[in-house]
């Protein structure tokens, strides 16, 4: 047999899953997996396409079975296991050989080991979980240019495909792979809370049935609001529990988990000094969901949160609106946040390329993001919102957003995520903030001084300081 | 001369203030910094302190200054320069003398310098500014308490009184004092938000002169609100600039300056999974004020932000009311803060005593921090909004936060602080929240899994799954 194109260490779900799509794809892989009896049956399953796999016993037989240069997809836990693999092939490979992290890495770590992991390393962000691995994900690459051209054209054919154009793109040196990944799924976080607190007006508020809500984000998933998430949310709304028959959302714990991600993106904005408050409420959301004690001592002491909205019931025109305008904050914010690492880490994170790779394979895949690129190329460095296209969209739905943030408000509803993208909307809109009075504290407690709004003279001091 | 009770390094704003302080308090202190002159000029210009005030022009100088078992104050920039000092003195010292950080430390270098500064080590996080070094700061230990307890008396006397209390107390191991002085700054970011988006209602939507301002703070300062804050609010409303007559807000440009500590906050917040949501809101607020052009551009396109409120205005009361409703919810999220690092880090700090140690000296001193202590010491776990004494007062007055909220989005005046607020609280007073759909979400695209409602199993899977 001849030697395989490409290596594939660690065949979890999500190692299986694009190890089968390389398969598929026409192109050799042969795969390591730590329990070799796992790796035989993955190979037995695999029906016809297990012509294309070699399976490897031990780290040695997988690097033999492959081809020179050498390229070995890691898709282990993240962390030290992904050090442990590193530190067992590289006494193996050649100089020349690649390892490719396609795991969930810390973007810093991934930049660490772009120069200390002893060769040619490449960090690839993967979104679109088991599906989109085995199918087509979303491909997002850090590393030398180099080694990302010598692999391009297997990620390319693996990858979703928007409309002919794969979506997998080189991003940057280093870790810029991983942090673009970041980015996507802390907009994931934001979009899935903004959702269920839509979610939350239709079922608390306006009182619907699940049925009924199912309708609705399907109706909207033909609209501007098309999307992955949109198109799930109908589809768990519609969802019935194989063992009571209720509706599957009246059985789901409200209790949300999270992977991490979301907090790392919401770290690094602190240390980038990126607001991205659409985000971090999404984060807090989730932590709230998990104090599930508290939140009913909370319910007893002050009353059910949810009022029935009665006649100041939004329409359902006007919660698309919203949800569209609140969207738009949450991948402006988003965008600005990667347009602030590439200043902080000399990167030129291409944003009109970061929109069209998320437009297929991932979990934020929308119709938007095609509309996102078009604006993003006219000038990458201005704020999305700024763009001709999305200023007018805001335009005419932050009224929505604004009427839908009160109405959930007034009827004792949460929407953190909606709000926070209401207030980021009018910070961003006033040119002349609160700020003076923070400036003016800072200075009468620590001297800290002021610009003057006049002659843009800094250092100035109040009366005070006399 | 008999040895100096105490040594100091470092004579800027704050460690000179400190030491006068030192030695008004009765004890003798030896003095360092690294231009000497500035340390003559100190001595001269310290007056009858100067008999109770040691110059040291060498390091050697100092420690051959100080009384053994010797203690050695470092008030020098957080970061390297500490790390520096501690190198340059360790040889001199012998194996009891005790280094003190009273700087902004990070509180996980002060963990790691607990251990490897390679001696005794405090980390004692100081607050209340120049003012309060001066004459009586609250104090925030962190270390071993052996060490803690050689000090204590003289930290105690330098500390502010709070009805002859003195606010200077131990926090527990390692960076324990840093942490607490840490969560303090984001809840002072948090309180000077809400306090600055208040104002932004006075002035923008019910179009108040800044006199009237003014008027407005100092009273609410001799109500429930008295705080240091609200005290100074008034003074910065009521000042004038000297240069043009004009009120000094006029001038200062609202673009507020940070020093990172509000961002540790949000960042170890991250970490620790706890939800603070207020603080974030104020820290992205000051990151979104100091991009003047952005917001210029947005209200070129958008439309100036705040509008007048007419009959909509909420009546002072209401603010006052809301102001309060939020401020308790900023605290609360502090405190729940606090809790959880004791858990992650295997402290038991101590609730009750961070609130006295915050009554006087800081920046966050305020009427209503003695009736947190007495809530927080009748059960230190309960959330502070769930002690009967808050849970009274935020009933009564969570309804003039959800007024003035409203009404300050209807007129399209950014209130991001005061909204996550009213989200927590929202949030947390409902016992089903909307998480099930982000748990439902999860599951249909990456096999999440979910807990049943119903019987409390975990790992089930929606429809899709088999």
């Amino acid at each position: 047999m001849a030697k395989a194109e490409i290596g594939l260490v660690g065949l979890g779900t999500m190692g299986s899953a694009l190890a089968l799509n390389i398969a598929d794809k026409g192109h050799s892989v042969a795969v390591w997996n730590r329990t070799h009896s796992h790796t035989e049956a993955f190979v037995q399953e695999a029906g016809p396409l297990a012509e294309r796999i070699v399976p490897a016993e031990t780290h040695a037989d997988l690097v033999a079975a492959l081809a020179e240069p050498r390229a070995i997809i890691l898709m282990v836990p993240a962390g030290a296991p992904v050090d442990e693999q590193i530190a067992a092939l590289r006494p193996l490979l050649g100089p020349d050989d690649l390892i490719i992290d396609a795991g969930n890495a810390n973007f810093r770590d991934t930049s660490r080991r772009a120069t200390d992991s002893g060769g040619p390393f490449l960090g690839i962000g993967v979104s679109g979980g088991e599906e989109g691995a085995r199918h087509g994900p979303s491909i997002m690459g850090g590393g030398e240019r180099a080694y990302w051209d010598r692999v391009a054209h297997i990620l390319k054919d693996i990858a979703a495909d928007y409309e002919g154009t794969p979506c997998a793109t080189w991003m940057g040196e280093k870790g810029a792979g991983h942090f673009v990944k970041a980015v996507h799924n802390g907009i994931e976080y934001a979009d899935m809370q903004m959702i269920a607190e839509t979610y939350g007006i239709l079922r608390d508020g306006m009182g619907m049935g699940y049925d009924a809500i199912a309708d609705v984000f399907a109706k909207w998933n033909d609209g501007p609001l098309a999307s992955y998430l949109i198109e799930i949310s109908a589809k768990v709304a519609a969802a019935t529990d194989a063992r009571t028959g209720e509706p599957l959302l009246t059985v789901i714990a409200d209790s949300a988990g999270q992977k991490g991600t979301g907090r790392w993106t919401a770290v690094e904005a602190q240390h980038l000094g990126a607001a991205i408050p659409a985000i971090e409420a999404a984060v807090a959301a989730r932590n709230l969901s998990a104090k599930a004690d508290m939140r009913a001592t909370g319910e007893e002491l002050f009353g059910a949160g949810p009022q029935p909205m009665g006649p100041n019931a939004p329409s359902l025109d006007s919660l698309e609106q919203a949800l569209m305008a609140g969207k738009i904050m949450c991948y402006a914010q988003g965008f600005a946040m990667i347009n602030a690492a590439s200043d902080e880490f000399g990167w030129a994170l291409p944003l009109p390329e970061i929109a069209r790779v998320w437009r297929a394979g991932c979990i934020i895949r929308s119709a938007m993001l095609n509309d996102m690129a078009d604006a993003l190329a006219e000038d990458p460095a201005r704020n999305l919102l700024f763009a001709p296209f999305f200023a007018d969209k805001v335009r005419a739905a932050a009224p929505a957003l604004r009427e839908v943030v009160i109405a959930a408000q007034a009827a004792g509803i949460a929407v953190p995520a909606l709000a926070s993208g209401l207030a980021w909307f009018d910070t961003v809109r006033t040119a002349r903030g609160t700020a003076d009075m923070i400036q003016g504290q800072r200075d009468f407690f620590g001297l800290h001084g002021f610009v003057r709004r006049d002659t843009g003279e800094s250092g100035q001091h109040g009366p005070w300081a006399s």
